[in-house]
């Protein structure tokens, strides 16, 4: 009986899919159009933000030493100098025992170092204000540069772009941005057992559920999933749509039956493509073990395990930082129960997590291989690593949630 | 001076914007359309998963008993019976003292009640197999519906549709499932100051980053962005804008400035528009205080802060959940450092998060009012609440992630 034949472990399966692949092709989008999409270079602030000194409240702008010591109950007097408009140059100066009246957001006129907060200040008839509190220099002031000085790195190359970075670049004036341009990933099911899901399973046979969690998780990694349907075991048909799929794409994942007949074929297939070169054949972690890998001259066939759980985990772990994709959110919590697990294989354990008074407790969410319930209800994974023979109750672990 | 007359505390102003928002519209789409989308009602197995009993081994079907007492040194002696074929029927029986070969995901034949795996078997000769190893009635077999039972809940209604949803829907032959609309969100900048970002600004004059940020938060938060660009301090202008922004769509975002010339000019516009009604005006929270918000029949305004921090901040916490996004990933941390916080109103402090030998630790990013770099710098906040006066360096705090 066949086996594998090229099994790694799940570091160095890592490591050959990042050295095989090709670096990703860079384009320039809209600022607008830029959620998600992970930046290819630094951005640097050609600009000081703000450009002037700019008030933090409503108020009055002053001369700070001419409020030192006064208090509610020996105010200081100020002469009215008159009003800041938004968004327009003072033409005012504030000169000693004067000021001016400041919005949110004005300009600080010349003469100013500090703002009053409207709260603390009083207007007594035309030309003059009542100063109840001292402030500082620079108080209830931004400064020019403050926020971000000209020449300072504002992102990193290789960020994903989040709602909040996209307002840090418009208010840099980024009108459009380098990025990484959206993998095209092809995905094929294939083995005679799988149908289509509108249709209803006879004995043997199982809908296609890895279409819709690959496709989901390619667009959630950033990718552009494009589908190439139900291929049966049939070694021309399954050659002819390989072909076109990586003719379309640098990245292709074939998810097929686990079955040591079905592992053979496409492994032959894949092997028989002009360029083909056998990066793994099976992986010592558990679920994944039937995983494999073939590198085509510049592209990149991944073999995933039938298998949902072991398919979408493995994605996970081999595909998704292909991609460009975030890493993800990892907590602390700890072990409910007691786990198993054989040293010489990296396990990754699916678990529930409750928020117990304790802190974060998680539970293994057990089920026999290919069960879709585990899908829905693990919250994240815990990682056993190779060395490890498994995890006590109450034991520390880190959870990287899905 | 005016001031807001209308102050509530932040879950009042979450409590008026949920009741006051009409409930959310329902659609059917694809499964495979249906990433990110809320689904509108439980979705309800019409079948047994696994419809037939499964191996989830490659081995051979038998019967557990008649592999009682079976070792490598005195293994059981089985009669083959032939090979089950993946999605087919099988057309063999297993009685007492017979086996036959089953793939990975076959259908366990009449008879058989478990699975031997191949590597504890060895095949001698066209007719006979050795057992190495005993199984239990009903191992590494996945039994009809012990995945999932016929008439069990899946995936509940109000469930924000992950990858392994769509995966685990797959499975059940759920080819459309009724989702929540996408709601239109209308973005309004307004502001004299407020320039497009692709100018140079003046002084006194800032870029447009909150059209920028809301509309990658509506996004990221199911919504449809609809930008109306940036309306200067026009009352005619804006309420033109306000109406058929309203018209579009049933929540509008006025994000402007934060002085009080404009509040009022923008309060009385919302106010002048037929069949409005004042939710509130003015949020005992920091930042966030100079936040409004207007019913106008059945749609909503929301008068964001114009300050790209507080504004960021007050749409997650009042906007975000009307659009039926997953609620946001909490973590424990311990605080860094002390925080002082003013009794009476509700601060969400900005932190930066590190994973520290004794955990993770949470560290206030301070910056004035308005600093954009906070935004790019800050993993998360940490709500004080109302009551409380501040927090101690190293009391334990739930940090909400970005």
């Amino acid at each position: 009986m066949p086996e594998f034949f090229k099994v790694v472990r799940i570091e160095e399966a890592q490591a050959l899919l990042r050295s095989s692949f090709p670096s990703p092709r860079i384009e320039e989008v809209e600022l607008g159009e830029a959620l998600g999409r992970v930046l290819a270079t630094d951005v640097v602030s050609r600009e000081n933000i703000p450009s002037f000194p700019r008030s933090t409240v409503d108020g009055y702008a002053v001369r700070a030493q001419d409020t030192f010591g006064s208090s509610e109950s020996m105010p200081g007097f100020l002469t009215y100098k008159g009003e800041i408009l938004m968004g327009a140059e003072p033409d005012i100066a504030v000169e000693t025992g004067e000021c001016a009246w400041i919005p949110t957001g004005g300009m600080l006129p010349p003469g100013a170092d500090a703002a009053v907060m409207v709260e603390y200040t009083e207007r007594l008839g035309d030309d003059t204000v009542l100063i109840n509190r001292p402030v500082g220099p620079g108080e209830n002031v931004v400064r020019v540069g403050e926020d971000v000085r000209q020449g300072e790195v504002v992102c990193r190359g290789g960020h994903w772009l989040r709602p909040q970075d996209l307002g840090v670049l418009a208010s840099l004036g980024i009108v459009r941005v380098s990025v990484f341009c959206r993998e095209g990933v092809g995905i094929i099911s294939s083995g005679d057992e799988i149908l289509p899901i509108e249709e209803v399973p006879g004995p043997g046979q199982v809908r296609d559920v890895n279409s819709y969690s690959l496709k989901g998780a390619v667009l959630e990694a950033g990718g552009r999933p494009q589908l190439y349907g139900i291929i049966p075991d049939d070694a021309g048909r399954l050659r002819e749509v390989l072909g076109k799929a990586l003719h379309d794409n640098r990245l292709v994942l074939l998810s097929g039956g686990s079955s040591v007949g079905y592992r053979d074929l496409s492994l032959e297939i894949l092997m028989s493509l002009p360029g083909a070169e056998l990066l793994f054949h099976g992986i010592a972690a558990r679920p994944g073990k039937p995983t494999m890998a073939v590198r085509v001259d510049d592209r990149l066939v991944v073999g995933l395990p039938g298998h949902p759980v072991a398919c979408y985990m493995m994605f996970l772990l081999l595909c998704r930082p292909l991609l460009g994709a975030p890493d993800p959110v990892k907590v602390r919590a700890v072990m409910k129960s007691a786990v198993a697990s054989q040293a010489g294989r990296d396990d990754y354990l699916r678990v529930s997590l409750r928020d117990e008074s304790e802190g974060l407790v998680a539970a293994p969410v057990y089920g026999k291989s290919g069960l879709i319930k585990i899908m829905a209800r693990a919250d994240g994974y815990v990682h056993i690593p190779y060395e490890k023979q498994g995890i006590k109750a109450g034991e520390p672990v880190v959870v990287t949630l899905f």
